[in-house]
C-alpha cells in the first residue's frame, strides 16, 4: 500500500476522520458536513505519528531540499512541525494565523531569520484561509516554499485560494484517496460516493440541501 | 559542565532568558521584573532543542519509568512535548490550561486513555497556576506523575501551589543555577545578585519598590 493510502486508512481506523451521511457533523462555521477530521488524534498513535513525520520529511527532501526553517501552523500543526524540524535538524518556529493586534502574543513564536526559506506544516486544509494567514505572517520576513498538510478536503475554494496566493500546497493524503480506501474498508458505502463527491464540489450547497430535506 | 548549567548558559546565549535591572521588563500581569523568559526561542536552535529533549527523556526514564503518555501544556509546551513523546515512542496529547467552557476547543487534544500515567511537559514555571490548570484537566481522567519544565523562576508561591496540588514539578534548570552561570559569563554583575535574590523571594514587592524609586 502506498503511503497516501496507508495514512488515509489509518486516519479512518483511529477515528481522526469520521464519515456520517445520515446524521452529518456540524462544523464550527455552522455548516453540516458528512466528514469530520481531527488530525491531532494522530499524535496519540506513535506508529501513525511517525509514518506522518517520515512522509513529511520525504516530501521536503524530494521537493524542497533548499528548506532552511520549518514552521508549524498553530495550534494543530505545532507538534508534527516540531517532529519534522527535529528529523531534518532544522530551526523551528510556530505561527499563529491570527493577526498580531489580537492579544499580547507574538504571531511568530521562536526566531525566524529574515529571508530564510520556510516550509509550513499544517494538519488539515479545509478552506485554506487560516493556513494562508500564517503564510502571510511568514512572508513579512521570510520566503514560503510550501504548505504541507496531512489531509485536505480538496475543496475547489481552497485550491483557488492557494493559487491566488501563489503558494504551493501539498497534502499527504486527500479526499479522493480517502474515498477509495473508505469504500474498500467499509467505512463508506458505494451508495454514498456520489453524495460525497457532490459535497466536495460545494459543501455550502450540500449543507443547505441536507437541511432542506432533513426531518428536523 | 552539567546539563542544568549548560541549558541555563544557552538560554542566556540565545536570548531566551534576558536580564535587565536598569530597565526591567513588564510582564503580562503588569509587574515589572528584572528577568524575561521565552523558552519557545529554544525551538529555533536545533542543538539546544535536542539537548533539552534528551534532558527531559533522561529525567523521565530515571524518575518516572512507568510513564504511559506524554502531554504538552499548550501552547508553549506543545513542540517539546511532541519531541519527548517521539523519543520515548509514547502516545502524545496536549492540554489547554483554559477550562472547557471557554470557546469551542477541546481542553485535551488527541486521545487520553482513562487511568493512564501522564508526564506533562511545560516550558516555564512562573506562578505555576496555568500548569496546574492543565494538571487538573488531565486528572479528570488520568494520573499525573509530574510536570517537567525547562526553567523555573523558583518563586515560593509556585512551590507552594505545586505542594498544595500534591504534584511533583521538576525543572531542567532554575534561577539559582542561572544566577551562577550568568555571573560567570557576565550576563549579571555581582552587584545585582542580592537584588535578584530579593526579586525571587517576592516579585510583587520588588516591582512595587522599583516603581516607587524609579524616575518615571
Amino acid at each position: 500500500m502506498n503511503t497516501s493510502l496507508e495514512i488515509a486508512k489509518k486516519l479512518l481506523d483511529i477515528g481522526a476522520v469520521k464519515l456520517n451521511f445520515v446524521n452529518p457533523f456540524t462544523w464550527t462555521s455552522g455548516l453540516r458536513s458528512p466528514i469530520y477530521c481531527d488530525n491531532r488524534k494522530t499524535l496519540s498513535f506513535p506508529d501513525l505519528r511517525t509514518l506522518i513525520t517520515i512522509a513529511y520529511i520525504k516530501e521536503i527532501k524530494q521537493k524542497f531540499p533548499e528548506t532552511e526553517v520549518i514552521a508549524g501552523v498553530a495550534t494543530a500543526g505545532i507538534a508534527q512541525g516540531a517532529l519534522v524540524a527535529a528529523g531534518l535538524n532544522l530551526p523551528y518556529c510556530y505561527v499563529r494565523p491570527e493577526p498580531k493586534n489580537h492579544g499580547m502574543k507574538n504571531q511568530i513564536e521562536g526566531f525566524l531569520e529574515a529571508g530564510k526559506k520556510v516550509v509550513l506544516i499544517e494538519d488539515l486544509i479545509s478552506t485554506g484561509l487560516s493556513s494562508l494567514r500564517a503564510v502571510d505572517a511568514v512572508r513579512e520576513t521570510a520566503e514560503v516554499l510550501a504548505v504541507l498538510s496531512i489531509f485536505t478536503y480538496s475543496l475547489p475554494s481552497a485550491e483557488l485560494a492557494f493559487k491566488n496566493a501563489n503558494c504551493i500546497c501539498i497534502s499527504l493524503t486527500n479526499l479522493d484517496i480517502l474515498s477509495k480506501i473508505a469504500i474498500e474498508n467499509n467505512y463508506l458505502s458505494q451508495d454514498y460516493l456520489d453524495n460525497f463527491i457532490k459535497w466536495s464540489k460545494n459543501p455550502a450547497k450540500w449543507s443547505e440541501d441536507f437541511l432542506a430535506t432533513a426531518t428536523l
